[in-house]
């Protein structure tokens, strides 16, 4: 009988050449790809909720895939353990409906972005949180945040040349954020928190690097709103560092 | 003239020996002189506040060295952190009286511990927390933190062969803890907090695996007491995973 799991994953992606599979690199869609295969004893192809880019973390990916095995879940989240490296983990898997996808079924993602303040960064941190020396404006950094936080053609923050624009139809670049807001989490410890119910190609280190222009005074918060409104990737700021990326939850 | 100057280091110990300088083997301690020895352009010395293991991580160890260069502080840490590993970081450096001495004048010092718990570790913790699968009574594991929460005979803790034990003199195997704690971090994350007067060599991971053979109650808190009376190290719990640990302060 055909069974469809999900499995939710955390990983390192330190040294990892991102989510997908790719000729002649690591990534984490074929380390596990390849213990599933091992574990059924078939071809699986694993469908994840999304993409992360080389470098990018993840605290609650998922991902679905169909088996005819009839091993139980918990010896297969214990097997894929067993085989994959401790940077990559199984935190549970789950049974599903045969018409759940990973990604298609995805209603909203959860992203964190974290970052250090100071004049020198915490070596304990600093494979996953980005080092920012300069003074920060954190009130002008919130208000771009409060700004995007609602439905907006997200165009200036889309990595060019990642879409096909001429299909006709689909949303295009217009997204959705329900959360926008940075937190403190210690003395010179920071982090992004975005939710929304997609989000384009490099989209949160693209607003990430231009709201942080802000936060040091190379842009106001006028010029900011004037940016996502201009939709021109060339206007933003830079794609901020990817290690300090983690895709935290992705909703269902 | 001579200088005497603290500094103030953090390390990510995971792919180093230990502080300790010794042969064929990458330590803390000598990297530091290595740097100082060609930015100074002369043999250095440098005192830590003490020593740490293998895989040991800091957050405040501090080292004193003295020396004739002139060369202005922020320049050395400037220079240091610009030769060292991305691993080790100066986070301060200052100028001390020239009777200041980082292990001599200490006065106490801060451990954290930190450990998961849950049945899967996050990749993200792995590096800095040491999983415990089973379950655990943290009220028993706090009771026997407020036993040794004072002055004790803490032989039982200490590594075997670790002092030469025919030195007349001396405190011996005497230290003070002003606190012993235990804190949630987060939904499967714990820290200990220890802060002493000193510590044997081995002390906190001998305190921590002890401490956490009554929390899955393979002892009881009366037990962990007699261990503590006994002053037998062949009594107590395992010694705890390096990874864990981390000196967060010294107080001078």
């Amino acid at each position: 009988m055909m069974r469809n799991i999900k499995l939710l994953i955390a990983y390192d992606g330190t040294s990892f050449s991102g989510w997908q599979k790719q000729k002649n690199a690591d990534t984490i869609q074929q380390e596990i790809e390849t213990a599933l295969t091992r574990i059924t004893n078939a071809a699986v192809t694993l469908h994840g909720a999304g993409r992360t880019d080389a470098g990018v973390h993840a605290r609650g990916m998922t991902a679905s895939f169909q088996t005819q095995s009839a091993i139980p879940l918990f010896q297969l989240q214990k097997g894929l353990n067993s085989m994959l490296p401790f940077s990559i983990r199984i935190m549970d898997a789950e049974e599903m409906e045969m018409n759940f996808h990973a990604r298609f079924s995805a209603r909203a993602k959860t992203y964190h972005y974290s970052f250090d303040t100071g004049p020198v960064q915490s070596p304990l941190s600093r494979l996953y949180s980005v080092h920012i020396s300069h003074p920060l404006n954190l009130a002008n950094m919130q208000e771009c945040l409060d700004f995007i936080c609602c439905t907006h053609d997200f165009a200036s923050f889309e990595a060019t040349g990642s879409r096909d624009r001429t299909i006709p139809g689909g949303r295009g670049s217009i997204r959705t954020l329900s959360r926008a807001e940075l937190t403190q989490r210690g003395e010179n410890s920071y982090r992004f928190t975005f939710t929304g119910d997609g989000f384009l190609r490099h989209m949160v280190r693209n607003i990430v690097g231009t709201v942080l222009d802000t936060g040091r005074g190379k842009t106001t918060v006028a010029e900011f709103r004037e940016i996502v409104r201009k939709k021109d990737r060339s206007c933003a700021g830079a794609t901020a560092p990817a290690h300090g990326l983690v895709l935290h939850k992705v909703y269902y």
